[in-house]
C-alpha cells in the first residue's frame, strides 16, 4: 500500500489541489504552508499591491486569507468527497498590519456534520511577531453534488 | 465663494483621493460609484484574478470591497481632519458570488464621536439583481494626530 | 376545512406553542406580539430586575429577544416537523436602552433547506422611538428526530 | 500603607460592587468567582426560570453573563474612574448548554486607550466539562464624565 493513498494524505492533497486552484490566493501571494488535522496556516506578505490608504496592508487581504485558512481547517476534518462554504465569520482588527510578513492560522472549535465552527488569528511575523487580527467562522459542508444550504 | 470649497465637497473630494491611494481597491477592480452623507456605493466585476476554488468570486473580494464602503461612509460624516479605522466586522454570505457585475453598499447607522456603526450590503447585478452578502461594522473615528485606539 | 389547520395556522400555533414553552422569555416579560411569514415580533419593558450597574436594560435582555425573534421567524418559514437551532449571532449597541418599553423584531433575509440567515433589530417604542440594538444572526433547521448539527 | 488600597484593590473592589449593582446578574444567579488582570470568571447554574423551550438553558442566559465577564474584564485594566460600555459581540453556540452548571471567562485581548477587544468562553463544568460557546466582543472605554461615544 502507497503512504500516499491513506485518507489524511488524500485530505492534504486534496487541500492543496483547492487551494492551487484559488487564482485570488495568488494574486495576494498566499502560500499554503502546513495543512493539519483541523489546523491550518497560511503565510503572505506585504506587497504595493494589497495597501490601503496609509501604506499598512489591507484589512480585506488578512481577511481573505485566514477565511481560507479556517475554510481548509474544516475541509481537512471533513469526510471524503464534501465541500466548505463560509456561512459567516466575524474579525476583529487589533492594530494595523504594518509589518512585512504574516501567517494565518485557522482552526477547528466544533466539527458537526453539517456545520464547522472555526477560529482563526493573523500574527505579525516580521519584523515584530504579534497578533493582528482574529476571526470567528461558521463552515457549512455538503456532498459535492448536494443542492446549497 | 466657490462651490467646490463646501465642507460636503470637501468631504467627497478627500475620500476620493483616499480611495485612489488605496492599491488594494485598485488591484481589485474596485470603481467608487457614489459618495452620499454617510452612505457610499463602489462597484466591481467578476475577474479572473479573484476566484475561489469552484470559479465564483472570492469572499474576500467582497468583504474587503464592502468594508471599504463601509469605512468611507462613516468618514463621509466625521469631523474634517480626521481618520477611520475598522475596529471589527462581521459578514454572512448568502449565496456563491457566481454574476459578472456586483456593487457594495456601506451606510451608517450609528454615527457618534468615537465609533461608528455601519451595515453594508453586496449585491450581484448582472446577470440576476440580488442580495449575495451583507455586513455589520464598527469603526473608529480619531483625529489625525491622535495616538492610535 | 377548518380555516385552523392550513399549513400557515400551525406554522403559528407551534411558535406560540413553543414560546410559552421558554421559561426564559417568562422571565424577561417577553409577549410574542406577532408572527408572519419570516417575521416576528416580540415586546418587553424595563423590569427592575433586568438591569445593569447604571439601571439601564442589560444588553443580555434584548439580545435573548431578539435572537428569540430571529430563530421564530426562521422557525415560521421552515418545513413541518423542523426544529430551529440559533449557531451565531453578532448584535450592535447603538446607544444604552434608557427607555420603558421595546420591540423586537427578527427577519429572514435568506432561507436555506439547512440554514436561515436572519437579521434583527431592538426598537425603543417609549417614551422615544429609536433603534438601540441590531442583530445578524445565523440558524439552523433540522428534522426533530435527526441528529445535532 | 493599607493593602486594601492598592491601585489592584480598587480595581476589584469596584468592579464587585459594580456587579453587585447589576439586579439582570442576580436574576440569573450569576456569581462572581474571580477577578484578574483582564480576566474576569463568573459561575453559573441550570434554573427552571432560564430555559428555552426543549428544557436548555437559554442561549441568551450564556450570553448576557459572558458578555458581563468581557466587560469586567476590560474594566479591570481600564484606568480608574473609567466606564466600560459593551460596543458589540458576536457568539457561536457549539452545542446545547444541556448541563447543570456553568463558568463564562472573559479576557482582554487588546487593550487600547478607548477600545479592547475581548474574547470570551462558556464552559459547561457538570455534569461533563465542555465549551458550549464563544464570544468576540468590543468595549469601549469612557472617562466617567465624558458624553456618550
Amino acid at each position: 500500500m502507497n503512504p500516499d493513498d491513506t485518507p489524511r494524505q488524500i485530505a492534504i492533497d486534496k487541500i492543496r489541489s483547492s487551494f492551487a486552484r484559488q487564482s485570488f490566493m495568488q494574486t495576494l501571494g498566499a502560500e499554503l504552508l502546513e495543512v493539519g488535522n483541523g489546523r491550518v496556516r497560511i503565510g503572505f506578505s506585504r506587497d504595493e499591491r494589497l495597501l490601503q490608504q496609509h501604506g499598512f496592508l489591507h484589512a480585506g487581504v488578512a481577511t481573505a486569507i485566514v477565511d481560507s485558512a479556517c475554510g481548509y481547517a474544516a475541509l481537512s476534518m471533513a469526510p471524503v468527497g464534501s465541500e466548505v462554504l463560509t456561512i459567516e465569520f466575524k474579525s476583529n482588527f487589533l492594530r494595523p498590519a504594518s509589518g512585512l510578513t504574516f501567517e494565518a492560522i485557522g482552526e477547528v472549535i466544533k466539527s458537526g456534520k453539517s456545520v464547522m465552527v472555526c477560529e482563526g488569528k493573523v500574527f505579525e511575523v516580521s519584523p515584530s511577531p504579534r497578533l493582528v487580527a482574529t476571526m470567528s467562522a461558521t463552515m457549512f459542508v455538503q456532498a459535492v453534488s448536494a443542492s446549497h444550504a
